[in-house]
């Protein structure tokens, strides 16, 4: 490794003084040309580099974005993220990336940690947000958009997907074409996605004029195998169901294995929706009939909402709720 | 949004010098116990935060990891930058990322920023490790460890699987069950990953004896939906095969759905390994044999030879190959 060249040698090896060197670096101020040829000289061959650092700390600009994300795993957030660099990079950003895996303190930290390197705003992604997250991020001296989560304030601006509306038009759908014994599986009761969803899934049948028994409605971790057990358990206690709306791919994948290992047939037995759209949906068998939304645009809108934020210095309160779409496959459609 | 209060101020409000409140705050030099007191209850009052880009600018140390990829999609470069989080974030270090798509001149451009913003290491993560990339690495003031490829050169420290070596083997397991017709599909011929595998399967097939013809070896772009097209067409033009090594488990999904589509069973028809072994690889039916290894691993393990070479300046050549494990399942065993 090459020790790091400064300017006091750069001008001493020019034989000028640092302030000559330093109207070469920043273009301001006269510098006699044979003057000029020497410092660019000197700094061809020491490999010497302009202090960034200090240069952008006299500025106050760091060209930072902070994002701070509950995970990196699964196929919505790293698309998300990809969004995200995608826009700020094209802007002369760079992303500083905090992981919590959704623990409160991580997040604190995180916003304390990013603050000390001076980002000039934060997306920021979390399971649910609360009134302590509204109180750091209201203390900030930069901005904040949040990513996932509408944030019930006027303050806190934010991107999310509609998880309600489309829980309940997948329920709908299903009501539609005669089903009346659902099953609904979502996630970790501690996510408020997979709430927002259970709320819609809901909403859908009580206004249909359905009761629900507490057993049809299901939590687990989203994982492939959680679907597959939970789904098992269901056949091996008999409870009646012809549909099922289930708050991912992957769970909704592990549904259908369940039910096609114990003879069940898809659609004809149960008909299936996934709240999701990964790729695992079109390469099912049967093709898993799914609410598709995309993650990308999440993070290209959040990171230009922000990016809106820091360059013209808005500060007013937005919003926006991105588009859905219900594709129908196998899983709900027989002639697939 | 809170203007920032700089220490002038605080020095002015309490009415001591700057010396003073810096003395306070870096707990360097005697304070008088009130006077302390009192600067305490102006930092309280003001909310002023010591400028920590200063003081690291003065240390020289940004405790800033940088890391380089050409993807954060899939399920194994999210799962690699988990497990480099998990081991800088220990030891207080906070990561910068920059997404190249796989193109060269975004390596280079991130290389440059990241030495901008002072770095004091990077994780570099590319499809292929060339001549051009040694000679960038090589002129850069902090250290770097290259994760996925062998360097092949003894100053480039590295962490790699052997999938040479792990190709190899699938091939040869299937090798001893009697297939003697094998079909390759590997990823994009930029990706050295994928040759590298291709080698290890042609190697087992040419040390047991058998040639290979050329459309044996299919080149796709890892998604499911190219190993459905590619076995698609082996099937339509009739190539002749009962054994299938593919680079990737998403392709290898794709090829056992054209199979189960043509009406072929597996493995009874066709034995299949993937190189992979994601959560895909347990959900498919059958389930699929792969070669499975660690990406968190791979992470952890870089990140901690380069932070041991920014903590200790340790600038020897090591490297390490990560084990393997072949898991037999249902696409090569009749019973599963």
């Amino acid at each position: 490794m090459r020790e790091d060249i400064n300017i006091t040698e750069v001008a001493r090896k020019a034989g000028v003084s640092i302030a000559t060197v330093s109207r070469v670096f920043n273009n301001n101020g006269p510098v006699k040309e044979s003057t000029r040829k020497k410092i660019e000289q000197v700094i061809k061959e020491t490999g010497y580099r302009p202090n960034i650092l200090a240069r952008e700390l006299a500025e106050k600009k760091t060209h930072l974005i902070g994002v701070i994300t509950h995970s990196i795993l699964g196929e919505g957030l790293p698309n998300s993220i990809k969004g995200i660099t995608h826009v700020i990079e094209e802007k002369g950003y760079n992303l500083l990336i905090g992981n919590t895996d959704g623990q409160i303190e991580k997040e604190q930290k995180h916003f304390e940690i990013f603050q000390s390197k001076r980002v000039e705003g934060v997306l920021f992604m979390t399971r649910h947000f609360t009134q302590e997250h509204r109180d750091v991020i209201e203390a900030l001296p930069f901005p904040v958009v949040v990513l996932l989560q509408p944030t019930e304030d006027e303050k806190i601006s934010y991107v999310a997907f509609d998880e309600y509306r489309f829980a309940q038009e997948a329920t709908r759908y299903l009501l539609d074409k005669g089903h009346e014994d659902f099953v609904f599986i979502g996630g970790p009761e501690t996510s408020a996605n997979s709430l927002r969803r259970e709320q819609g899934f809901k909403n859908a049948l009580t206004s249909a004029g359905y009761s629900l028994d507490k057993e049809r409605i299901i939590h687990e971790d989203y994982s492939i195998e959680a679907g597959y057990e939970a789904t098992k358990r269901l056949v091996k206690e008999g409870v009646p169901f012809t549909a099922m709306i289930i708050a991912n791919d992957g769970m909704a994948i592990g549904a259908i294995n369940a039910l096609q290992d114990s003879g069940y047939s898809i659609p004809r037995d149960v008909s299936i929706i996934g709240l999701d759209d990964t790729a695992l949906a079109k390469a099912s068998r049967p093709s898993l009939t799914a609410i598709h939304y995309s993650y990308q645009d999440l993070g290209k809108e959040g990171a230009n909402l922000l990016l809106d934020k820091i360059e013209s210095g808005n500060v007013d309160f937005s919003y926006k709720v991105l588009p859905y779409e219900l594709k129908k496959r196998g899983s709900t459609e027989e002639r697939y």
